[in-house]
Formats: C-alpha cells, structure tokens, sequence
C-alpha cells in the first residue's frame, strides 16, 4: 500500500512539474529571458510561486531545463520516427521522415520552440552549456541523415552540405513564427515541406519511396504510401 | 554658411540617430525587449544616456523603431534589386533575385534582423502594429512574386503557395542564427540557397536565366550568367 501511495505521489509530482515547465516554456517565448517572472510561471501553472522551488532551485534553473528539455525531446521524437523505418528505406526517404517529424514536433508543442527561437541568443553564458549539448547532438543526427544521403548519391552535388541542413532546419523552425490551424492541416504543411526539400536537396535521378515526386501526377494526397510517414 | 553649417549639423545628428538605432538592435537582439535598457544602447552607442531622448522620446519608442526601420529597409532592398531587373526576366528568376537580396540584406544588418526574429513575438500589442504593418507590405511583394510565377506554369501544382512562401522565408530568415563567415562564404551560401529554392518550388520543365540548374553540369560558381544576380 504505501509503495502504490508513493507511486501515485510521484506520478502527481511529475505532472506537477511537467505543468511548471509547459507554464515556463509559454511564459519564455512571450515575455524573453529577462522578462520571465516567476509569479507569472505560477499564475499560468495555477500555483502559488513558491511551490515553483519545490521543483527548481531558481527562476535560472527552470529557463535552463525549458531551453534543454525542448532540445532533448524534439531530438528523441525524430530519432524515434527514424528508427520505426524499415532497415532497407533510402537515405533520402530518412531525411523526408526527419522533416516531417521535426516539423509536427515544434508546431504541437510550438512554446518550446518559440521559446528557444527567441531565446537561445539571450541567454548568459552559464546557461547556454547544457542546451548548447543538446543541440548540437539533435545536429549530429542531421548531419548523419545529409552525410548517408550524400553518400549514396542522392544530393545534389553543387550544394553546400552544411548550408543545406542549416536551410532546411531554418525553414522548419520558422514555422512556429506563422503556421497556425487557419493556414491549413499541418498534414498539408508536411506534404509541402517535404516536397520543397525533396525537390530542393535531391540530385536529378532521385526518387522518394514515401512521397510521390513523379512530375505528371503532381498531386499525391492520396496516395497510400503516405501512411508510412504518417505513423513513422 | 549658416546652411552649409546646418546641413553639416543635420548629417552629424542623421549619423547619431542611425547609431541610437544600431545600438539598440544591437543589445534588443541580444537582452530581449524585456532586458533592453537605454543605459546600455547609450554605452554601446558611446553616448549619455539622456542624450538618446533627443532623437527617441522613450525607451519603448526607440524599440519600436528598430522594429519597423529593420522591416522597411529590407523590404525597400529588395524591391530596389526586383526593379533593376531586365523587364523581360522570367517570374521564377525574380524569385531567385529575392532570394539573393532578403539573404545579403539579413546576413549584413544581422542585428535588425535578430531583434525582429527574437522579438517580435515579445512586444506588448501597442507596439506592434506599425511593425505589423511593415511586415505585411513586405509579405505582399512575396505574394506577388509566387502569384506571378504561378501563373507563369512554373511553380510545381502540388505546393502550397502560402506555405511555400512562408517555408522559404524562414530558411532565409534563420540564417542569421546559424550563419558566421567561418561557414564558407555569403556568395556560397546563395547559390545553395538558390539552388534550393529552384529546385524545391519550380515546374519541372521551368528553367532559371540567372542561375545554371542543367543537372549535367552541376558546379556553376564560374557562369558568367551569375553576374546578374550579384549585381542585381
């Protein structure tokens, strides 16, 4: 019984603090690093502030673990979906489920994005470590996804692998900056972002086995081999 | 005289404010719209800080201008590199000179940019609306640009032409967080970012008068057809 009273406990505790950071990561994207408050954290998370220390030392720690847990968790949803593809998929079919899955990602859980896009260049020194790592491991495995693709012969050569990577990231993060549900589904979004990067990356022979790039049926809404996607 | 000397005065204050403004990009990019105080636009502008009170009535007011000069300007650049171009130059390529002009302009007036990037989800509402307002006269010669190439044919069918624009946009627009010279060089950076472009976005059959796109002879940095461009 008291081993069931303390995992409930627990479980409540960790909602608790999962509900603090959420509180946080919101606060952070509208008000910026200086100008995120504690009371206004508690306000949001329907807590008196102090409760706040029971989970974080202090307002410096909680914008640290906003800014790392963004980072960690975007990272471990796409290695996620990278690893649910069948073994024999082709490198650049990864990096179509990359952008599809990033891109779902930081639109549904846009405050951590936001708060990060905004914040990351504000932050002092101290701060920046942890989300410094944490991003630049989600960056490894990008970079691994355009080095295997590369590779195999499935990007254009002319193009700046580094640049490539930065530019398509760029584009996916910015679309927390203007997407929103009156824009369309993000399905519609996903369809053309990985349409633009599959067009825009790939070298001339190039074909996806998850998108449909032939040039004469240009609509592929409903083509069954979508679903991989979707559930990868 | 008394004009000459007026007129020399009036540059010397010209050149003060435009340091005001530089300087407040400079730390509203790095501290937040929150952090940013006038005593350090005033140290980093190597003026007194009651000084600033001449050209900008209130911190929020100097703020708000940064925004807006930082939308305005590249708007005016790269409405000046559209309209240099040849009458007969096809939509797509217009497109192409967008890009280069809104990529040199962010990379050169970085700290513009960031402060808009970092920020503009950060202002209270009674700053927002002239910088709103800067944004979507700007937005609106993109619209153009992807209305004209549409009804050119030479925009895949498939796409979302708003996220399409969007997409594009923020890869451009994110450059300025990643981007250092120490990645390689600006002209590098277009020429991928161009390549991108076309190749994302475009008919197949649709070809660029100012960047070379035959899959034959991928390397292009020595075309001479890119004169254009760089120039435009």
């Amino acid at each position: 019984m008291a081993r069931k009273t303390r995992s409930v406990e627990d479980s409540k505790s960790a909602r608790t603090r999962e509900r603090i950071l959420d509180s946080a990561a919101y606060v952070l994207s509208r008000k910026g690093f200086a100008g995120t408050r504690l009371t206004d954290v508690a306000e949001h998370a329907q807590l008196q502030a102090p409760a706040i220390y029971y989970y974080f030392k202090s307002r410096e720690e909680l914008i640290e673990e906003v800014m790392v847990v963004g980072a960690q968790r975007i990272c471990a949803h796409v290695v996620e979906a990278l690893d649910a593809l069948p073994s024999d998929i082709r490198p650049i079919d990864r990096i179509l489920t990359a952008v599809e899955a990033h891109l779902r990602f930081v639109l549904v859980t846009s405050e951590y994005t936001t708060a990060a896009t905004r914040n990351g260049g504000q932050l002092p020194d101290h701060l920046r470590d942890r989300h410094e790592a944490e991003r630049t491991a989600y960056g490894d495995v990008w970079r691994e996804l355009f080095t295997d693709a590369a590779a195999a012969g499935e990007l254009k050569p002319d193009l700046d692998a580094g640049a490539t990577r930065m530019l398509v990231i760029g584009a996916l993060n910015w679309t927390v900056e203007w997407w929103d549900s009156t824009r369309g589904s993000i399905d519609a979004l996903v369809r053309t972002a990985q349409s633009i990067v599959m067009g825009g990356i790939s070298a001339p022979e190039t074909t996806s086995g998850i998108i449909d790039t032939s040039p004469a049926k240009p609509a592929r809404t409903r083509s069954p081999r979508r679903k991989k996607t979707v559930t990868a």
